[in-house]
């Protein structure tokens, strides 16, 4: 359940009581050159802040390299990181172990696996474990950097106060890294202003916000993807959805393609000096599932954080009787910002996969 | 590439050039019983209908069982049905044979694949591969609705013209019936009206209008699905990016929990009766990737058809350089009304193969 | 059940009472050129000869591309081929539709799929079915030995009587071609003679008579295959149990490696020029699963062909009872032979589909 | 490649230089008892005796649960088992760091994963990683025996000495215990007092010598396995080479099928009472790749130790040029001892895989 991938094998382990969470990643050839500091700064971009956006648990998640990786390079055998669980205490639920969370999969949890202890899913479905994610996605990140491969997310929009999107023809490197330096992904400052107005607004009312997250990428060859069930659009809202508080995904103009005629969607073709490009980018980069080496476009909608302190009405299984459940503890009122950077990890899973299946075929016309 | 799933295996197959196109179907077991009068009539749904709506293009999509079924029974043993492909004859492209379509997968299957003769991608990317798949996903309707499951879809949106929406808490068999009967599959017909009036606009105008399908699932056991990668959404999302054209897709609120908070759109539980249910369905039926006994809920968003009649501008490859395309032929001026039945045939694909691999693990409590 | 292959992909279908049976294939690349002559002269190999060593029944394999061959070259997509079946008649089983033969999946088939109908399985457990292998092999073939990739087998022993082996360590294609010619592939004539009057003896005596294949592969590069479950010998050994009637398989030495001590096991390398080479190849061209550049050399054991005309004993499972069955029919006193390029088949998409997998990771030194 | 499995999934991680190795398993359902002190015992057969017929090297082989297992029980979640590496010290090559030793994977890991630091291929081949594989199966075996399915293996031969057999149809569950309980696993104890001395004479000459394992598995169903490509032979094989030294295996009578008639070969059907059994097991369980009801037998065939003390030939890598090795440190005489329970670990993996894929379809007849 928690392993990805097809080539690339990308495997999730860990829970909130054990000594570690981490990462067991097979399929990344021997010779690469992992930037440790820069795997530290991506991972802090998911990180909880210093600021009144998220929530003020410490975590250092600091990787550590168990096998794969001498001296800053692949060797060619499987990666296996983790990275410490220094704060493991049982959480105290207090006579509400029978109470499960609205909008929690704790629910769903003790369903699947049963007795009072797991009421909290023990874990396996904290955003925690997208930490690993992004190790392994930081990792993959670089060697797709030295292709020319680059992705880039910012926060779209919460609450729906939107920021400025990336241009969905000519974003570039530039663009991404302008927001990647930034504590508050958005493009736009004045609008992340207001963005952060609404988080803070609604975290003072003790509840929560969604939001949605843009990711562009740029770099791919024209003709990766496979029709029908191995096509981008396939593998990368599959992998999306790994992603905790994932409710949707669109590509390109997406749903609101659903609200275009065919002469405003359909994305017309034009010679840049030599290379094939559209005019517009409707399509999202993929066409038929395969990409057509416009940048990949793509919005992922977060629901709200679920824990929110207001009082709230669930039912106490044991009793078989509603109840009223107040959450304690500190949780972030937005998870968007933080969310960011995992977006941008499993897009490059994602598409390092697909890059490799590519290379065992060499299925496409070299431009 | 044209393979789904992992204990069910859906392998579709052909082209339009072949004699046949059809699907090879294994991991059902034996003994299910397949009403063949009720699978051509849910198939007919796909089919171009006698109205304006739809290309009069004809199609008599009779699906043939080569092995697998014996006297109306599985045998256990792989399924394999085709539909004869009666009127091969290759189309005439004219001089426009290195002019990709804007909107279509013929340039990126040039660049995949090749040739001139695959610049129209050689019937892979036809939608009349969404046809096996109406086979597979119908004989599998038959079986879940024994085990009291039933998947219902209708024309949500076109165009941005809305029909009503299944109730996310309370859909019942009898709602899908009652979509299931009519031609032009709506849930309010006064609404369905408005819709046709907007596809007929459009097509008078040689264009097309994109929209948005709907669907709702109803008895499926709480306790479905795995934790992160395995999950409900990620299975569902990936299989329904197979069908042509679709560009997003959203489960329960799916966008629109975005724009809430947490009190919102967090659904809170009750007991009705002995059952958990929750008040509200905005998670779609799932949490944590896994079901909660609620309908499934979710929709799909299709892109307009993107042959027009109108003329575009494209490329000639061949001749570097810009030109102008006219499409000629019959085109569906909108395909969402004839890919509602696929969305349920695919929906049931995904949930069939989940629930196999829940009978292997029998990881879930019953209610 | 029927597919094999991560990269490659080969689904075998069909079934005696079926109009045909053949194969679909992904993970070809596009422009690779086929020859259809030397496929059919492969196929031809397989085929029952106008000898008195196998069965005088009558089969015109002529496999007929579908789909993914356009003018002699793989276009990329799914390949599709069929053979038809000529002679689709029910078997006669008379009165002894209950009662299974001895040595065949008769009891298993039943037990696995059911009532009487598949007490003689349908014909999925048919060598039947080896036909769609040995296109998919017999294509690969081709693409391989581009590459240099040979691969080579003959009748190494029937019933005790032993041909000479291929050299371990200098086996050239020179070799291969020796015995590709032949009707009868041995390398030692004289040999072969002997095991011919060997398999006489028995058909006269309506017993039959079991076997081994040996078979070599030259020209795969040092560094194909990966530790532990992805060796080359898994991978190997996994599809070799594919063809009907095998009951072992050892690579180099093998089971006489057991009689061996590590100093008369080791194979000593030396330099061969540039070349690292081993003096003696013990190991069959595999350490740890991956191959070390010298030949592959393995072993496959053939029980005897179950089907004999002496009386045998069995059991009417309907009434419950001991019985006698005398079956009818023509049949392989000895199916080794036959059995020889269904072997070079399945190694041919064994080592193709893991130098897809290499190509995908170049996890490998060119020496 | 670390990994195996379809439904169960066992993923193997860990490296001699790593802090630890262990086990990641997936597909296990949740309550489940884990008797620990069963497992211990299980894996103490495995570790190396306090007798001269196994190396001398002191390994602690204990197992720490992190994940999964929570009183003993499985809660549903991935189950991660570690143990740790006690003794990490960089072995002393001297100057012997290119010198690649005959019989390892030493020189086909310098290719595939290459560096000096490689050339004893970082641990990854080590005879060590089946204690993890030990932890799994010994786990499992627990699950199986509460099924009734029990799997008992011996030494069968080493050098040509052999052991008595298991009876091919009447073996039983007390016949495994007597072995179990030995520590020399061995039938007959007084020709394992002849292996013993065998194993000692080649030791003295600072030789090793190799050998058969023989395993049976009592109480699989009958109906156990698809057709093709994943019969029981197929699967068992596959997974049987994972273990190092592994160069061969046959099912039933195996190799010596191959010099049988028909008539001696094929195993005759008899009702015992309402059971359906045979009265010889020449196919070892399995028609068609498929049990049918008999206890399944094989036999793994094991290469001698390539580590021995006398001086061989091999090359220098990077002087490209021929030398003499003399591999110090203490190795096992004999590895047959150590695998016997890990052939038992690895079989009760591949038969629980497919027990599970069985319970997903029930494609099969109850007796």
């Amino acid at each position: 359940m928690f392993d990805f991938g097809k080539i690339l094998k990308v495997n999730v382990f860990g829970a909130s009581h054990a000594p570690d969470i981490g990462v067991l990643i097979t399929g990344i050839p021997k010779g690469e050159k992992i930037d440790f500091d820069e795997l530290l700064s991506f991972m802090k971009r998911r990180a909880p802040g210093n600021n009144p956006f998220s929530t003020p648990r410490k975590e250092d998640d600091i990787p550590e390299f168990i096998t794969g990786i001498e001296n800053g390079v692949t060797s060619g055998e499987p990666i296996k990181a983790i990275i410490k669980n220094t704060n493991v205490k049982s959480k105290d639920y207090g006579n509400l172990e029978f109470v499960p969370r609205p909008g929690h999969a704790d629910y769903t949890a003790y369903i699947k696996y049963g007795g009072k202890e797991d009421m909290r899913g023990g874990g396996k479905f904290s955003g925690r474990l997208t930490a690993p994610i992004c190790i392994a996605g930081g990792i993959i990140k670089q060697i797709l950097a030295r292709r020319g491969i680059f992705m880039g997310a910012h926060i779209f929009a919460v609450h729906g106060i939107k920021d400025d999107r990336f241009s969905p023809t000519d974003v570039s490197l530039k663009d991404f890294e302008n927001v990647w330096q930034k504590d508050f992904p958005v493009i736009n400052d004045q609008k992340g202003e207001a963005i952060k107005q609404e988080i803070l607004k609604y975290k003072e009312q003790k509840n929560s916000v969604g939001g949605i997250v843009e990711c562009s990428v740029t770099g791919v060859p024209a003709g990766i993807g496979e029709p029908m069930f191995y096509g981008v659009e396939n593998q990368m809202s599959s992998a999306m959805f790994a992603i905790p508080a994932v409710k949707g995904i669109e590509f390109g103009a997406g749903f609101d393609a659903s609200e275009m005629t065919g002469s405003e969607n359909n994305d017309d073709f034009y010679f840049d000096g030599e290379v094939v490009k559209t005019k517009t980018n409707n399509c999202g980069g993929i066409l038929g599932g395969i990409t057509n080496g416009m940048p990949i476009n793509f919005k992922v909608a977060f629901k709200p954080t679920p824990s929110i302190a207001l009082p709230q009405t669930s039912i106490d299984i044991s009793e078989k009787k509603e109840t009223t459940l107040e959450i304690k503890g500190r949780h972030d009122p937005c998870i968007v910002q933080r969310a960011v950077p995992v977006v941008e990890a499993v897009s490059a899973m994602v598409l390092y996969d697909m890059l490799l299946q590519d290379e065992a075929l060499k299925n496409r016309k070299e431009e």
